[in-house]
């Protein structure tokens, strides 16, 4: 499958969070959720996306839109791995996106999506003081990052609906406490889920496949 | 030991580079290096720091500027297990240090040191578009990470004399391909020395060490 590369131009809009609010209403009158998935460099995010798509996709119409500084290996990868439509997003040194942003690539992707997974730029700060126009934020931590995240990247994990802690494979090689990272993330945010799973190994998808299907009957 | 927090205010610098270039002039007379350290959220930097620091505090005199969003965990734990003085910076949610900043943690940390560490705020995107008057930069790479970093955020890899990959130890458990990561660096940038340990065993720690005490008798 052929990926398209667009370098995003920086946005016209004034008043990001009103830009934002109009993407997510015109993304609710077509049926479409997005979501913005938000991690670290390194975290696992797309070869977590890619196997959570692969799942969802048996029953959904998914597209993919992956957002970087400067190469495309994840969209070429996200595309050959789950055969769907996939936009790879250049942001030309910028270190998140926001609501302009995002609707110049919904506007390539196109339309007729039950689920849209936008793939932020790899970075815990920035991203989330930018909202995207998403339906819902998901952060992917990794196990080998350790538990103090929370606590040293607050405004991400304040803004998110989900937590999925990724990598759970490695749990054996670190020194990571899941009940503790889940206290810390509860002291940021009571509301968000936490899901501990492994991509590698499938431990725990068909909970975080499970999430989704639920939140795409809700929406 | 006690440690101090700053809360940085926003920089009055026009000219950041101007400024860089001033602070690391000062620094020269004073016969102070200046170490801008950089890197993903969790990749060690923080562990690192602390067994580097161990080692070299036996022959120089080491201080610490630790900056952070909003925690305060890695300052106490390096002036616990480094007995060096250790200043905390809070950033106030900026995602980046820049020469103004750097310069008022330099103030509060006081004269007389051989060796100061500047461990930058995680993030691979931001800090490396301000310089902060360092007198040379490293990048913090960990396994878990991937190898696929120096593509995906070439500024900081392109900017630095030294990449680390840290948590060697972890190699087993993923795929990290030291000789492929070590052809991405120098596809970025052919003068970085590329030095891989692990903090948690001390493997190859003594490279790391005489790197440095190298580097501290050529400027």
């Amino acid at each position: 499958m052929e990926v398209r590369t667009i370098l995003l131009s920086k946005s016209v809009f004034e008043d990001n969070d009103r830009a934002a609010d109009e993407l997510r209403a015109a993304l609710r009158r077509k049926g479409t959720v997005l979501v913005n998935v938000m991690s670290s460099p390194g975290a696992g995010k797309t070869t977590l996306l890619v196997a959570l798509i692969r799942r969802l996709a048996k029953s959904r119409r998914i597209g993919v839109m992956e957002a970087d500084i400067d190469s495309d290996v994840d969209a070429v990868t996200v595309a050959k791995e789950t055969g769907c439509p996939c936009v790879q997003l250049h942001t030309g040194g910028m270190c998140h996106l926001d609501a302009g942003m995002t609707g110049q690539g919904l506007r390539e992707l196109g339309d007729g999506f039950d689920l849209i997974f936008l793939e932020n730029v790899g970075n815990l700060v920035c991203p989330a003081e930018y909202d995207t126009g998403a339906t819902f934020s998901m952060v992917i931590l990794s196990v080998p990052e350790g538990t103090d995240k929370p606590l040293k990247y607050p405004l991400v994990f304040q803004k998110c609906d989900l937590v999925v802690i990724s990598k759970t494979d490695a749990l054996p090689y670190f020194d990571f406490d899941l009940e503790e990272c889940r206290r810390n993330v509860g002291e940021r945010n009571g509301g968000a889920c936490v899901i501990p799973v492994s991509a590698k190994t499938g431990e725990n998808m068909d909970a975080l496949e499970n999430w989704f299907i639920k939140k795409l009957t809700e929406v």
